[in-house]
């Protein structure tokens, strides 16, 4: 029996137990304790160290199920041959590279992207999320379908049916945890062999995540009504992506015959979609919200996909798809393999925030605000109306200014960046391809979501300073 | 100019505009404003009607936005030509088809799947979702970082490096809404041109998942130890997926010799992972957790996923991924595409329920918890013994009987059920391929995480006086 140097400290604080573990381990790997060595027995060892047998059955116990021991019945513990010992020395660490580069200032940021939370009732959030942990505790805490919640799913189906002229059943919704995964989930459910369509210039992120998944991608031409339907059909596309409420960035509104023209051409083939991409439609700041294009889609081609990032906060992490019934029918099976990715409590806290009128009453609030913010930046911009054109207002939470003169978008940009004012070149959402034509205007988007009035007073009044 | 007929009712509750906007709507549609037809202009109609004229503006604004009308600078409004008209009729609503077919009682589930939830400290995730929502307001509802908080990515890294052993810095962290998704991201990270091989028996529903992504998939057979290294060697896989804490379904705690092999193979070629599924290596119940595989890998071959779901809640959807280093390098910009998937509330929650101990006492009381269920379940099924064995026990919240006396498992499972217990096969969990050898033995799952003390000790002697 070999001599184990074990110095047990009992002021150590580390358990004996773990001490012993700990010891025999170092020799082991270091082979000081030889491979096929056999132990001592843990009474000998027990005996030996003066502790309690269980505390060396607790040791070798430990040593045995992490492979260092290994038990032969009737005869005892024996090391095991460790070989590739040098695995075990850890990883040198590596400092993380730092954050280094310039980023130039700007007193205003004109972001498409961002949208206006002074004003979110964080008061009824609140007290909503205490009421749901208070009232039904155990339930939401388990796994929940895989689909969202059937109440949220119901309560959304109607919002949907009423707002915006959807027309759907609760089991045709599928809940997730923002736009980026629903587009993953679809990726999953139709296999990335289909080729998509998308307009140019586009919702930019949604480009670059079918790109990186993997979907072959066709780019086709806008004229004013939206995607050029004959250009359509000479990509091979089997999937359209478009925006006919709100386009992003050009915010045209898709007349109602250029709809038709999309689903006929959705319709002529098996297996042919419309993504309709609902993002923004909830504002409007003239008349009625236009209705979505799933609403005229007796086919089942639409797959429509909303959420409530824009309109309640990008934090929510809640959006949803709706999947034509036959669709459903086809890919239900696989749907239930990815568990829903937003928590039961979200879902429960926004079901009883869009029951209780809040939604709804937010939305007007912020309409009206968006509206104000609206108007305020046109009458702003309006000196300089000789030199551009305004496009895509009265919705959304952006527009554009197009400049014909002869002055380019990276002009227009540093012109205003030296003002302190950031605004964005459309050519940035452009998808490359083939362009129609000469390009013969210079086009720069200005959102006004995440600005004051006053604050857009001020950077429209530097705008019209440089720019006119 | 054709008359129009209009009918304006101030008692009907309908905005005038939008009167205005629906008959001159249905009169196009229905063909009874032909197309290319001049409307009135804006002025007359508010003479005729006597109503103001921006009632009609607003009205003709809307129509003109979803392409009812068109405008022609200087000469006014004109109807558009909608073809297809048949389209605007509402598809027929379809009634959800009823869930039929009668599923068996139990009054006993052995669920290998389920969490006890009896003990979860609602009261204090409750307190600490209030603090946060009045903390920080604003802040929490704005998108977050793509790969989540980096408040909780320290902690959890701490948390890993303490309690697991896993070696990694807050930046290789990844938070993602569950398992599922990070399986998701993880084939949009890789693309799927990768062979996984994972072990039989396995978690099925990651098989199913790798499947449905388009993986290519191996089979490999098991030994006492876990993966066969050698196997793996010959199916031409880049990635392994294993469990080496716990293997599911075996219970197989994959020893020190076996992790170093299949560190070596990840190593020997450019581009081969080893997936680490850590999924419920907090329950032990002696000695402490074995750490995990992905401490020992110092070649940067280990991708290490854990999840929150086990030891705190399925519904709180946070799971994690660690990636190595190098790949992480790789694909940083990708996973900056997908916003996260977990709410930035959440995460906060979660964080000081990390930091102010709270998940420490949790874990430890659901050890001591599972741990007596375990035992009584060892206890109950003790007369088993001279005809079954029992392996993957003191760890997880599952176990396996194997009966070796040539019933077959569904014979098993068949009398259990009579008995009122729902226990689960082995061959379940298998995922086809070949099988080594023939089969010898039948052997059942059972999960004891959902069922009380009492209800093991019930459904042990049921199980008992069926079995034996």
């Amino acid at each position: 029996m070999q001599e184990l140097t074990i110095h047990l400290n009992s002021k150590e604080g580390l358990p004996l137990y773990e001490q012993i573990y700990r010891y025999i381990k170092e020799d082991i790997r270091t082979g000081r304790i030889p491979a096929k060595e056999k132990l001592p027995s843990s009474r000998a060892l027990a005996a030996y160290l003066e502790v309690s047998r269980s505390t060396v059955d607790l040791a070798y116990g430990q040593l045995l199920s992490e492979g260092y021991l290994e038990s032969v019945p009737c005869k005892g513990y024996y090391a095991c041959s460790i070989e590739e010992l040098y695995r075990l020395t850890p990883a040198p660490e590596i400092r993380e590279p730092e954050v280094s580069g310039e980023t130039p200032h700007y007193d205003y940021d004109f972001t498409p992207n961002g949208i206006d939370l002074e004003n979110f009732p964080y008061g009824i959030w609140r007290k909503i999320s205490r009421n749901i942990l208070l009232e039904d505790k155990k339930e939401l805490f388990r796994l929940g379908d895989p689909k969202g919640e059937r109440e949220l799913r119901e309560t959304i189906s109607n919002y949907l049916h009423q707002a915006r002229g959807v027309n759907c059943s609760p089991d045709q919704i599928v809940l997730g945890a923002g736009n980026d995964y629903l587009l993953l989930l679809l990726s999953a459910l139709l296999g990335t062999d289909h080729r998509i369509a998308m307009e140019t210039p586009t919702y930019k992120h949604a480009f670059r995540i079918f790109r990186q998944l993997g979907f072959p991608l066709s780019t086709v031409p806008m004229d004013a009504w939206g995607m050029e339907v004959e250009e359509l059909g000479k990509t091979g596309a089997d999937i359209a992506y478009v925006m006919p409420s709100h386009q992003y960035p050009l915010g045209i509104v898709m007349p109602i015959k250029r709809r038709l023209e999309l689903l006929s051409w959705a319709e002529e083939q098996e297996g042919r979609y419309l993504i309709e991409d609902d993002y923004d439609s909830e504002f409007r700041y003239r008349g009625k919200p236009v209705p979505a294009l799933q609403g005229a889609d007796s086919g089942g081609r639409v797959i429509y996909i909303g959420t409530f990032s824009k309109s309640i906060a990008p934090a929510i992490r809640i959006s949803y798809l709706v999947l034509p019934r036959e669709l459903l029918q086809a890919c239900e099976g696989k749907l239930h393999l990815f568990s829903s990715t937003v928590s039961r409590i979200d879902q429960m806290i926004l079901n009883t925030f869009i029951k209780e009128g809040h939604f709804e009453r937010h939305l007007n609030r912020m309409r009206t605000l968006y509206s104000r913010k609206h108007d305020a930046l046109l009458l702003g911009l309006r000196p300089l109306l000789g030199s551009c054109r305004i496009a895509g207002e009265r919705a959304g939470v952006h527009l554009l200014l197009k400049f014909s003169g002869g002055i380019t978008e990276e002009e227009l940009i540093s012109r205003a960046g030296e003002a302190g004012v950031r605004v964005y070149p459309l050519s940035a959402y452009e998808t490359g391809g083939e362009k129609k034509g000469k390009k013969t205007e210079a086009v720069v988007i200005l959102g006004y979501a995440t600005l004051s009035e006053d604050q857009i007073r001020d950077a429209a009044g530097r705008l019209v300073s440089v720019w006119r």
